[in-house]
């Protein structure tokens, strides 16, 4: 049997007609992305997408910060700077140097998912170089202006069963709220983030305590109070559709103090005076007494540690978050998780699902945690590990010990809207060449196969995050 | 040439004819089992398995914790608590909760051995699932019953040269030596396991410190006293057929004090005044004067450290140790074998065997210290590591520094006796397989790759654990 | 298509035509070999090599140290010792205990190496054995005392277009300058490696310091001083040809001080009053300042960290450094660097070159470093790592997130001058097959692969090392 184009990524010569067939089964499923970061209002304005770049290059920092690592700076790019203002480019002579520097993504998941983008909503097959910019941005830029491509139309197309966006503790939750009145084939769904008041090193961190207290109604006066307005919030979360809370800390360490130590720790936190070591340990304590509320609201906990974020100083003071200069550190599990699981672990209620930068920690904690505790689920490859040698080192190191049931299925986390469906798409070709391979290796039957093609497309994220 | 059925996890499609001839040679060689936790006294008493679960469930603890982390409860499966009660579940029940959620097990490694089992042992060649779980149960149980499958009888069908249990500091060895005198075709040795009176955080240290002054007749009232002791025991072992210890440390760190500091930190640790870290000190020191004496008496020394036992309070307070809640941590070698190293790890006499849980390890310390010192070798993929992907990951990443002759032959490290044969099978299959592969990718040459199947399958263990 | 001899490492049966083309065009480039350990006297003095032994085995301690890791000793071999003496051993002695030890290296890379020397240099395609060792030394021996097998011939032999060396601080650089002005067809340039200066607990750093002034002509009883110093001494090593430094470091630790506390550090290293970790500061303060240094005047900088030095105290005492028994340790950059990276990290003039021990270091924070920082590429695999495993673990895991021009080409890093082609070589083939597996696996088109050949080969290097 000979490969063809059809059969991209599915890298599995050995069993090509078995890979073809798990790869349909999974294509069918409608898209389920239950976390990532598109932006509710744009879907709400249904705009049209202003112009190629802005929709391919701006606003990705897997692009940008790859264009970066080679000297091409952020001002050329017309990358919006924290103030607000920007160096007012040319979009044509943005997806220039892009194409002039195509070569830099060769092999990279960003070259994959851009090339599939430009095949399957643009017809574009040519790999993008100097010669062809011109015309290619022509051919996008044509196409974004009509109906089709306005982003409820996309998100019709795209097989959306159900899309998770991520928000702020006291977001209104109006545009989701709008969305809900739509016939878009699919929910959009919040998910609750309340990491904007669980750590109080952040600049607004008071300022975002404030609002809490006004929105959900609780002075906060005592650690106690905290509680109580964040439960409040959480429950008006999930009255508005969502079925998951996302903490993106620093460490995944918990810490299960009693009443009169919270409420000191508390205060001192409060009144400035806490040490480093005790702002450390008040985080470990919000992400604890999370822990608690996801056993009782039985929102599904997911967490996301392990990157230094805003890295590089000058990068930031100058254009802000996300610019593509957040590095990974060493993420270590077993301890810092330890009150947590004691307390909740196996708890009927609780669902959590962990995330990692650090290979390091799949076959060394996280496969022996999840394939121990009911609680517990494995994300995939997160971030700088979502791609095709990702997951496969990702599959090969946790399989083994946690095997598919302790996983949920693939999650596109990202802010690039169209890139959705190309995301899941490759990975599903992935995970379909991987099963094939696997009966090759004696390790599963056929007929094991086609039943795990459904659940990693689809049933393992339905049936986990109560979708 | 076509792959069959015969040729199961021999995984080198490129060069099958070869990869099956190598595997014929490791088939063909008698079981060295140098280190497991088979329970000797089951041996000598040879009375028949009681049923299906009892052999195959019920003291897996790869097993029933991935069942438990699907939320079944070891209640459900009738696991014994710490206090010797139980829930009583009728054993076919518990297979059939089982069979329900085979699935949970694709591509594991317990999957793999179980159905070996009952492919190799008891002539069952389908998946199990819930259609058939009755019949299966029934041909095991009807099985289970007759003379050929008493342990004795067992273990001359499994063409064991040695095995080797694991034992107490002041076991008796009894059984051992009521073994010792039946024609089993084999050899039953014990292996000297002193954790019990190295780690003075167990709850028992002390009554097996006297335990230990009682069978060894030296009162310890001094460090040196209790070497006096450890090395009349260690001596014991040695007589009854012992040709290596066996410490499961928490962590790799050796302490080489003076004979004062060692008096004035025992007689601390004995006053039960020591500090944390002073705890953490004996550890070390314990560790390394078994190394002393190791290089005295020639014992193998094999260190097993990295997990974190007993995790779950709730799991460990209910049923025990051993139930699948033990998680591994961070493991570092370099700093913290080096006062072993320097004192005796050239030492012509001295002889050890390192495992980890944590494979970061593997190229960074584990390689370069392997191929490099002349007492050291590697022990093969433990525990959550002893896997088809985790073999390839080892083999992979220290055979290029280490070679294969610092490493050691295939380890099963089971208490479930029925396991040893299609443990080492399945792991001559990985070898053979992979040996097939270092030929196709110009690494050695046919005629080596020969040589190499003997050695890994026999000769390296018959070596170096002094067989 | 049927893989031969002339294959080898190609590594790539499924497009091996391809991988063939892809080899032909990087074998076709002349090496650069911007980083290594041959000595520029003994390419001056031009003399012969005096027989097999000296040549491939006593000064290669990849090969000593995994005979010594099956206790065959430093004696035996005739390994110097620190105090100049040596055991007197004939040569052929020598010889045939490697010939009878060969299955020891078996699949690593000093096997594959030394195999392709013996083929491509002497003719020699058979394995090495007990059998053939004395008439094949016989081989060696005859040819290295012939004119064609002095160092000048062998370099124009090996098509070397740049060789560089490492050379101390206060190296005269009067080998290189005799070098320059023969015709060798290619150049030898020296590196500056500051180690002896930068670390204050070396024996020798005062003596070092002291040699320092002499030779730069400042006296230096202020860090500013040394500092002025070291520039001195930068701008006379790239006067004569050096385009890089390099520091071989314990950590990647870096440390941005103001002028006050360098002085005030400076003043209590050099009074002898430091604690370890004021030294440890003084080194971070060095590894800082260099890169300042490096942002000014172009040098690229190569950061080694994460080796253990001179582990075994007995083998250092015996024979001194570099005898096979440095063991790496755990090795983090993301805050090491932090400082570094902040200050000059996207300096347009600023280049440095990370390597690495530790793999774990490579998806988490090697890739995303050098896939954000202009002045960043990744080194590829170092020491240990440097094999063909080592090779396809390193792409596996950096290229999708630094792509592969955040890289720079392959480095022989090897004090074995007649190993520099064959190593070249055997990257080159592994490159090869890996583009030509990226091609099979959808990544790349082969209109890249041809592209990334040249600059895998050649222009990666050329252009970063400004060679």
């Amino acid at each position: 049997m000979h490969k063809e184009y059809k059969d991209r990524h599915l890298g599995a010569l050995e069993n090509l007609g078995l890979a073809r067939a798990l790869y349909e089964i999974m294509a069918s499923k409608p898209l389920l992305a239950p976390h990532g970061h598109v932006d509710p209002a744009m879907l709400d304005a249904n705009k049209n997408f202003t112009n190629p770049v802005e929709l391919l290059v701006t606003p990705d920092h897997y692009v940008t910060r790859m264009l970066a690592s080679q000297g091409i700076s952020y001002e050329s790019l017309g990358i919006p700077r924290a103030d607000g203002s920007r160096n007012e480019v040319d979009p044509r002579e943005v997806w220039t140097i892009l194409a002039a520097n195509w070569h830099l993504f060769r092999s990279t998941p960003s070259r994959i998912w851009i090339q599939e983008i430009l095949a399957t909503l643009f017809d574009v097959e040519e790999v993008l170089n100097s010669d062809n910019a011109a015309s290619i941005y022509q051919v996008i830029d044509t196409k974004l202006q009509t109906a089709d491509f306005k982003p409820q139309a996309l998100f019709k197309r795209f097989n959306i069963e159900v899309l998770a966006t991520t928000d702020a503790t006291c977001d209104s939750l109006s545009h989701h709220q709008a969305l809900a009145k739509l016939n878009l084939g699919g929910l959009v769904i919040p998910t609750f983030r309340p990491d904007d008041v669980s750590d109080p090193a952040r600049p607004n961190w008071k300022s975002d305590l404030k609002l809490l207290a006004t929105t959900s109604g609780i002075e906060i006066n005592s650690f106690a109070n905290l509680l109580e307005a964040l439960i409040i919030r959480r429950s008006y979360f999930k009255k508005h559709g969502a079925t998951a809370t996302d903490h993106g800390v620093y460490s995944a360490r918990t810490l299960n103090l009693g009443p009169g130590e919270k409420e000191a720790l508390f205060n001192q936190v409060l009144a400035g005076s806490a040490t480093p070591s005790q702002l450390d340990d008040f985080r470990a304590v919000m992400l604890f007494e999370h822990a608690l509320m996801a056993a009782d609201d039985g929102l599904v906990m997911q967490i996301h540690p392990g990157a230094l974020r805003n890295y590089d100083s000058q990068i930031f003071n100058k254009y802000g978050a996300d610019k593509g200069f957040d590095i990974p550190v060493e993420t270590k599990y077993t301890k810092e998780l330890a009150p947590l699981l004691n307390a909740v672990g196996n708890h009927p209620n609780f669902r959590a699902v962990l995330f990692t930068l650090d290979e390091a920690s799949y076959s060394r904690e996280l496969a022996p945690l999840a394939g121990a505790y009911s609680g517990l689920r494995l994300g995939p490859p997160w971030w700088f590990l979502d791609s095709l040698n990702g997951l496969e080192r990702w599959r090969d190191a946790v399989t083994e010990t946690a095997g598919y049931y302790n996983t949920v299925g693939f999650i596109d986390d990202t802010r690039a809207f169209t890139s959705i469906p190309v995301r899941h798409d490759v990975a599903r070709r992935f995970d379909a060449g991987y099963l094939a391979r696997e009966v090759v290796r004696d390790r599963i039957t056929e007929v094991e196969a086609f039943e795990l093609a459904s659940d990693l497309a689809y049933n393992l994220t339905k049936e986990f995050f109560n979708l």
